[in-house]
């Protein structure tokens, strides 16, 4: 990279006719127009988001996605008599185009039924979580939940997070937004924030009630109504904030760049097939993955899985 | 894709006391707030933008690049007694950090010297320029000029472009923007004009003049100043408003989901290592690629490179 000198300007005074148009709205080249151009883009074609639900059965992952989207994106299936609990685990997917004020997303909600029904989930963070989001942390990007807050107290729901948080960090398990991947100082301070907040602890509802004039998401007890969509009760807020309006398009990012990148180079490295010349890329173990330097892992993967197709 | 039902609404009278914020900004959902979240990700990481400049020794592709950047970006070796003109076809690239209203561009300009010197260059679009487009526009997205528009009269180039236009139909060089990846009636009628309209006939010029009071760049000669930025003058706003001002996202959308992909799958298919299993793409001869179906190999080929890493 050099630096960038600007054309000297040694001005004659020889006139000319036809006038040039002046160049209101763009600066000299006109580079800021891709903004544009990325919007009307991302009108034109939309854009796609994936969501895989974990958890057991009856923890209202459907209620919280409809909840979410405000839509009937997805309806798990409920157990029945007739149809026995799934024994195994088998991934199933809905995709559903949502459009708000012009903007569409094309949204694809994946189920994990069965996950867990067989086994004893008295305490939180067994094992089975605990080797499960290891593994899961390496291929997606986690956002652990509180679900159910409702049935917690002030001080329960603390604990609990607290419990998560010690957990989260004993077993080296990395969920988003992901500390090494924060580009700047504002990363870490908006990011932390989100760190310290998460699990949120979360209430869905899918029926309004009518308070002070004004229909609101919530669910009707006989002590009140816990309001959805008020920060005073519980945390569905920070998280639809997360996921939608403020790191969908990171989310993403780290997704493609990362997840898909570091996949890409693990199956190129297994095909032995494949002859291990000077593109050969042995792999650190997929623990260092999560490790603080894997920003440099992430550039590295996309490096070598672009020196592996050549 | 099942069609959306919103939740239904059957409110009741309860009241409730803390208020949930009024969202003023935002749709219910959210959704439109990632066209922020792509603008505030542009305005940070900036976006990379890449050219190869092909042409003889002398036809100004130094000066038009800079011309187009408004600034010294590059500047091509000038052939020295000293240093002879190198024999053969050897790529040279520079990158530059550009930058205009907070927004950062990172230019990589690449040159061919040598390109076509040792030919007899008399005739235009001859065998050797036949050969290497037809062989280009299935690995980058080509956008022909005619360079000097100044040295020739109004009639000489619109049979020069004539010429030119006949000769890459005839020859199956399928130059950008390509018909065949207009999505809707709108591409088809802007793209349509600019596919009249090319190759522009562009002048470049690296010297500013003062005419009627306003600084005016172009090429001083003792009849008057070919204004660069002057429609009535050359194309030179046409190709810069195609490059950056308009069409640049869709450039890059291309090269990433067209060329690269198809670049990949080849690369897939030419490792006769891998084994032919279900997965095995045998792809359409590369001539293919830019006939009327070339939309369908391209999502294809997206597809087939992912099936072919599983």
């Amino acid at each position: 990279m050099s630096p960038l000198r600007r054309s000297p300007s040694p001005c004659s005074s020889r006139p000319s006719s036809p006038r040039t148009p002046p160049l209101e709205r763009f600066g000299p080249v006109g580079i800021e127009a891709v903004l544009d151009q990325l919007k009307i883009k991302a009108m034109k074609t939309g854009f796609e988001f994936n969501i895989m639900v974990v958890g057991q059965s009856g923890l209202g992952k459907s209620t919280m996605v409809n909840t979410l989207f405000k839509s009937k994106v997805w309806k798990s299936a409920v157990p029945s008599l007739e149809v026995p609990t799934p024994q195994t685990l088998e991934l199933h997917s809905v995709s559903h185009v949502i459009e708000e004020k012009g903007l569409k997303l094309k949204l694809t909600v994946t189920d994990t039924p069965g996950f867990g029904d067989q086994i004893n989930n008295d305490k939180c963070l067994r094992p089975l979580d605990i080797e499960f989001l290891q593994r899961l942390c390496r291929t997606v990007n986690v956002v652990p939940v509180i679900a159910r807050a409702d049935s917690l107290t002030i001080e329960e729901r603390e604990a609990f997070r607290s419990r998560i948080q010690q957990n989260l960090k004993a077993h080296c398990i990395d969920v988003y937004p992901q500390k090494c991947f924060d580009e700047d100082i504002n990363d870490s301070i908006l990011n932390g924030k989100i760190r310290e907040q998460i699990p949120f602890a979360v209430v869905g509802a899918d029926q309004e009630h009518l308070v002070n004039g004004r229909c609101i998401l919530g669910r009707k007890t006989k002590w009140g109504i816990i309001e959805v969509e008020n920060i005073a009760h519980c945390e569905f807020l920070l998280l639809r904030d997360l996921l939608i309006r403020s790191h969908l398009q990171d989310l993403k990012d780290i997704t493609h760049n990362v997840h898909y990148e570091n996949y890409r180079v693990i199956r190129l490295n297994e095909s032995h097939q494949l002859p291990r010349g000077p593109g050969w890329v042995n792999l650190a173990p997929p623990g260092q993955l999560t490790s603080p330097g894997c920003l440099k892992v992430r550039r590295q993967a996309q490096k070598d899985s672009k020196d592996d197709e050549r």
